[in-house]
């Protein structure tokens, strides 16, 4: 009975217990096992159907055949500008496009397509595209920061007004935070967009987030490094995060991006830019696109042992960034391999897996040892942006005991010499 | 002008630029550094100050020496009850006082003086006192939580109707979620209680969270291991946490618990419990205390190296369970090492760096790599909960491919075979 013999894209009538279903056959979603098939209904809803509980099924109309990639690349030549916006492409969900008929998965769009499958797109800005590389995100490595980096370089150079980056999600806060050290100043917005959901579905978020990103990118006078995604405020609703102080904070909803310690910069509603606040000044624009990988992210928790530190240090790892407890604390017994790495020249950063709040290392006996040995506390800087920071004063030659702590691109929030309480 | 000959306790007068201030001088809170200063003020407020914008001081009052310790331990002798609720001692912020005026830290209260400095607890049920130990979270280690367990069986076995646990809230949830595994079908309500904010502040959650864990502790039906904190939704609002469901999401704030993928089970606004659910069944009290501290935690970032994995498993790590990013990725150079670990007979489970939502490895090619591999997504269970319940299942014999995900306490939401989608 279930020889599934039903491609994505056909027809089908499906009879599960005492209902039948009709509708056209999904490619496999990020919901469902290997053991499930999804069917869109003719009301537009989908329908995740266990194999194994099918009792009678049938082949209405076979789909068309997969017809593949389409993607256009327009490399952006030194000087030549063909719009206001470059968008480079470096892959993940929001760069491909999952035709529900065929099953085929298109790595890129070509700009004519995209503006054709969302016409706003070009109502806002002309632009062009560069697929830079597609990679799935998690594989996205310090060295690919590095070339991002440059790209968006030549883009200011050749006179594009904006950049907007085609992003997965999985690791683009981690890169979003890479880019804001890596550029300073830049001439204009640098927007990291990705898309939680495919574009075949009626939830797809790729529309929203990329219009919310060009209507930024072409029209806001902040110069700096930004994550454009779903604000769950209302459907329509895009939040403009800061590239340093930005989470992923749910595996799979349209708004699983969240600034952490501070608001959004602005909203997009519509077509409509409310800026909270104007990011950068009018210093010159900096490239120092280098990141030096020597650099580790340790979580701290009950039962650690101490010879984790001991062997990054022994592994050749200059940059150590803890997610402490609390405040930013570990246990007793980890202190002792900690300073025997801080005395070898290993740059040990405090942060707080809480996420929220700031890391103060002057409270408890613990956190006291700590600053004696000489770790240094973040404040209320995120453990991923202290990561990318790390391994980009490595790659650049600078002190990271003097740089870490510093505010270079609002990632931390300055002391107040005097504060009233709110109790 | 910066000499301080001041103590805690002192009355002093400070001015600083144009301003005078008058009050007590404040034992170091978490708020401030070496270099910072915190007076009572006659209104009430507590101002921090730099001590060098101080220009001018003076000590009008000496305090008074400090009292030193009047801890008042009553064991938990077998058979002998007295009274409903048994409080154990664990340490940190809650079980400690910081008198102001002396800046004397008393390690634990006697019940006698707990109930005069917060009458409402007597009011709700008879209890004893039980000081347990006196560690500070982030040094409480899995033997510890063996230990806690047991003084739960016995408290229980010696006819207390709940037992409310006094716990440092940097690793509260870590030892909720041990004990949850440990203590399956306890008779009553176990609530675990911190306070971020130590008692001589006006704006101290000691009794607030006190009052609420004792409520629950003393008329709940409810049959499990829970956390009671600061709910955030109004000044005297308690929330009860399922103790596999929740975390610490802030350094500071008093609201910094959170249930995570599920709603707290209670509140306690004031003295009014409002349960949502009532948790556990009528099982056997089975007591299962036991954690094998060879697990690991391993955050997932862009750039990590291979040898981390093999580090862990040479060192003899029999489970390791791994924050992913997003729906449970890392870099596809990673599956290798991952690959021999497993081989050796070590367990690798997988969640999420993302917090709320669940992992899914059958969406992406990472993620069906890594089910290929062997590696168990653990669904929407939290990491933290993850990592203890790997010891709890190392430490009882336990077969971890196939307790880990499997739904023992709440803590990972089974897969429902059939769903329609919300598009």
């Amino acid at each position: 009975m279930n020889t599934i013999d039903f491609k994505p894209g056909d027809l089908v009538r499906i009879k599960v217990k005492s209902q039948s279903y009709e509708g056209l056959v999904m490619p496999r979603t990020q919901y469902e096992g290997p053991e499930h098939i999804t069917i869109k209904l003719k009301n537009g809803y989908n329908i995740g159907l266990s194999l194994n509980r099918i009792l009678e099924s049938s082949v209405i109309k076979r789909g068309d055949e997969a017809k593949g990639s389409e993607a256009t690349v327009i490399p952006s030549e030194g000087g030549q500008v063909h719009g206001d916006i470059l968008l480079l492409s470096t892959g993940g969900t929001i760069a491909s496009r999952v035709d529900y008929r065929t099953g085929a998965v298109k790595p890129a769009f070509s700009s004519k397509e995209l503006a054709a499958l969302i016409p706003e797109l070009g109502s806002i800005a002309s632009f062009s595209i560069r697929s830079l590389m597609s990679v799935l995100s998690e594989n996205i490595r310090p060295s690919d920061w590095t070339m991002i980096a440059k790209a968006v370089q030549e883009a200011f150079l050749a006179g594009f007004r904006g950049v907007v980056i085609a992003h997965g999600t999985d690791t683009m806060h981690y890169t979003a935070a890479a880019l804001s050290f890596a550029l300073e100043n830049p001439p204009g917005p640098v927007v990291l967009v990705g898309s939680q959901r495919s574009s075949d579905r009626p939830s797809s978020d790729a529309a929203t987030n990329l219009i919310g990103a060009f209507k930024f990118a072409s029209s806001s006078r902040s110069r700096g490094v930004f994550i454009a995604m779903h604000s769950g405020l209302s459907d329509d609703s895009i939040a403009i995060h800061l590239g340093v102080r930005v989470r992923k904070n749910h595996t799979s909803r349209r708004n699983a991006f969240h600034s952490v310690n501070r608001r959004p910069v602005a909203y997009i509603k519509g077509l409509t830019l409310n800026e909270n606040t104007v990011i950068g000044g009018k210093g010159e624009f900096i490239v120092r696109p280098n990141f030096d990988d020597r650099a580790a992210l340790v979580k701290f928790f009950p039962g650690m042992k101490g010879s984790y530190f001991k062997f990054l240090v022994d592994e050749g790892i200059k940059a150590i960034i803890i997610e402490g407890g609390g405040l930013g604390h570990v246990s007793e017994d980890l202190i002792q391999p900690i300073t025997e790495g801080i005395k070898k020249g290993v740059f040990f950063g405090m942060t707080s897996q809480c996420i929220w709040g700031s890391v103060n290392l002057n409270v408890y006996e613990t956190g006291r040892d700590l600053l004696s040995a000489g770790v240094v506390p973040l404040g209320d800087m995120l453990s991923e942006v202290a990561l990318a920071k790390s391994m980009w004063v490595l790659g650049n030659g600078l002190n990271a005991t003097g740089q870490m702590p510093l505010d270079l691109r609002g990632e931390v929030t300055g002391r107040r010499w005097l504060s009233v309480e709110q109790d």
